[in-house]
């Protein structure tokens, strides 16, 4: 059978080889992306999902809008607000989860030989996504305060991109918080270089102490002609549930008409019976004091993960302590002559059994093999210690 | 700002035109292609999402397999196989609604310029879907049983498409049902010119009084060399509720991997907690028993349809009474010399107060202007009645 040319873009992952081994007994897993199920408000969508199916069942079982149902457009809109941006309800359309948001702007927005920049690391589902379009992909360096914006300014005077993709707030895999003078900065060359800047914010509510900086969205404010350049994706996959699989897409009326058209042929419409049980559920003004034990119990166990990577592995190891988000990135160093492969040193954890990502599959270009990422989110305290032991056996 | 080129293959629909008119009060409509929400099992419903939310919180809340729910593709399967058809629940992949399928199908299969067969009229959202991957689109003509197979297969050997997409049981716009020798023909074509055809089957489970014939799936057990080479398309849009978003898609394993390949980056996977939903209703065995009242109901209202549209349209209309599905494909005469345009019929019609969907859209290419499609499933018999005649006077 003959596919696609596009399909020759993308490789299937190196992860998914490593994926298959989490299946052993008795694995500790740091591989995963995903929250703590624990953590999920059971009760809370219960009753959201029988209010729906009791106040409003037509629209909750028919189809609707491309761009959303309404009442769930409205209560993103006042969330929205909450998190200092202003954006009406017909400024943003749903998405079924945030990842059918970086689908549509590379179906909207990327023809074949188009360049986008990401950051070195950026999240591996947005690389192959945006592959798919036949995007070339060029990376921008990042480090603790998230990507250099000198450098990326380089880039887009070189590169000319379709448009600049940031997960600026507890990146994934970085976890790196992007400062307020270069979110500013960002805002700056949007507007510079007339550039369409993507600002992908799944983790920004996923705070351990202080709330960090606004928003690139909520910033544009405060630089004239920047608004209408920024594409803003939202999700209530880690702050509610991923298997809702409710995102959002807030953009200019020009983009976003173009991927509703784009949504109308790839799935007609998110699920309205989830999109009327989210909405419902941020109605019953639940998700706050959600928010404050997931943060809460996040907070524990990134603290454990530190001061166990400290103690296990001391100078072995480089990280950044996260002030938020799912994950730690890590760089072996190599020092005393331990193990600088990420490659190498998850073949010996999983034998320790403990599991984790190396961190060379999250780069477009140029990869540090000897980064890796950890999430401590579904492991418990006592397991992230005994997790880490193992790390520090392997290592 | 600049878009994706293959945004240039599509137009805004002209049918969403006369949809804005739909607000009028008023109106009896016709030119859904909704099922009536009046059928939902929310009862059902009900109960299969408080099952799903006590028994399985974690999996229907949590990210889930690309390729679908476990449970649900057991049910699947298991669905299929009382449609006569053997398909392990490995051979199929849960869609975010059968459009999804189809965008899957488009994503991995088409590449700029590939050619496509299509009926002549289709589905809509089919011709701009492949469209933005860029396909060729060839209309194949159809009749009262379907697809013209002897017209296909010159088609077929001139075009050497990258597929043949088909809505073989009562399809939407046409209402036609190919009948079995067709079918089986269109399996042999598949074999000869090892040719992929995709068969959409959103609405083969509601026929009116006896059975369709065998989906051309089920019937590729007889033809051998044909199974590989057929893609089904199932939703459970029109006979549970749209709202889900639930679809599947069958097909052979390289096609099913690439596929899903596909769907990772396009939405991750489809809402668990809508899979959860409709796995938990399928496993309450409600099914049954509710497609025979919404057979039922749209049987009845179906033949009102077809007498009204004879007593007050008479020799103005031609049209072949479907035995299942949604629609009336009808097409103007011009006897008397009466209106023969269906788009200035349909804005006469609008003025009186009733809608339907103009023909021409549907078709790829060659539009026949004198065609209508008209749905009798949201309105019931009383307005039927009403709203034909309406038809009478504006014609």
């Amino acid at each position: 059978m003959q596919f696609a040319d596009r399909l020759n873009n993308v490789e299937t992952s190196a992860i998914r080889e490593l994926f298959k081994l989490l299946g052993k007994p008795g694995i500790i897993s740091f591989a995963g992306g995903f929250p703590d199920p624990a953590m999920f408000d059971v009760e809370g969508l219960k009753e959201a999902s029988a209010n729906a199916l009791t106040e409003e069942p037509g629209p909750a079982l028919q189809y609707g809008a491309t761009e959303g149902y309404q009442p769930l457009r409205d209560q993103l809109s006042t969330y929205m607000a909450t998190k200092g941006a202003t954006v009406a309800a017909n400024e943003l359309i749903v998405t079924t989860g945030s990842q059918q948001a970086l689908d549509l702007l590379g179906k909207t927005m990327i023809s074949p030989g188009d360049k986008v920049i990401v950051e070195g690391p950026t999240f591996l589902a947005t690389i192959q996504c945006f592959r798919l379009y036949g995007a070339e992909l060029i990376s921008a360096p990042i480090d603790a305060h998230g990507v250099k914006t000198d450098e990326l300014e380089k880039l887009i005077a070189e590169h000319k991109p379709k448009f600049v993709y940031l997960i600026p707030t507890f990146g994934n895999p970085s976890g790196a918080m992007l400062s307020l003078e270069r979110r500013k900065k960002v805002l700056e060359l949007a507007v510079k270089y007339n550039t369409l800047i993507v600002e992908d914010d799944p983790y920004g509510d996923l705070y351990f102490h202080a709330a960090p900086p606004p928003s690139i969205l909520s910033l544009s404010k405060d630089v004239p002609g920047s608004r209408d350049l920024i594409a803003y994706c939202g999700s209530l996959s880690k702050v509610l549930s991923p298997g809702l699989r409710v995102g959002w897409m807030i953009a200019q009326p020009e983009l976003l008409a173009k991927a509703t058209m784009c949504k109308q042929f790839s799935d007609a419409h998110t699920s309205t019976f989830a999109q009327a049980t989210a909405s419902q559920y941020l109605k019953l003004g639940r998700l706050p004091a959600q928010l404050a034990i997931v943060r809460k119990v996040y907070a524990e166990r990134a603290a454990a993960m530190a001061e166990a990577l400290r103690r296990e592995l001391g100078d072995a190891i480089e990280f950044t302590e996260p002030e938020g988000g799912l994950f730690f990135w890590a760089r072996l160093t190599g020092a005393g002559g331990k193990v600088k492969d990420a490659g190498e040193f998850a073949k010996r954890a999983i034998e320790q059994g403990v599991a984790f990502v190396p961190g060379a599959p999250f780069y477009a270009a140029d990869a540090d093999v000897a980064t890796l990422r950890l999430s401590f989110a579904t492991a418990d305290v006592g397991k992230i210690l005994e997790g880490v032991g193992r790390l520090g056996k392997a290592i």
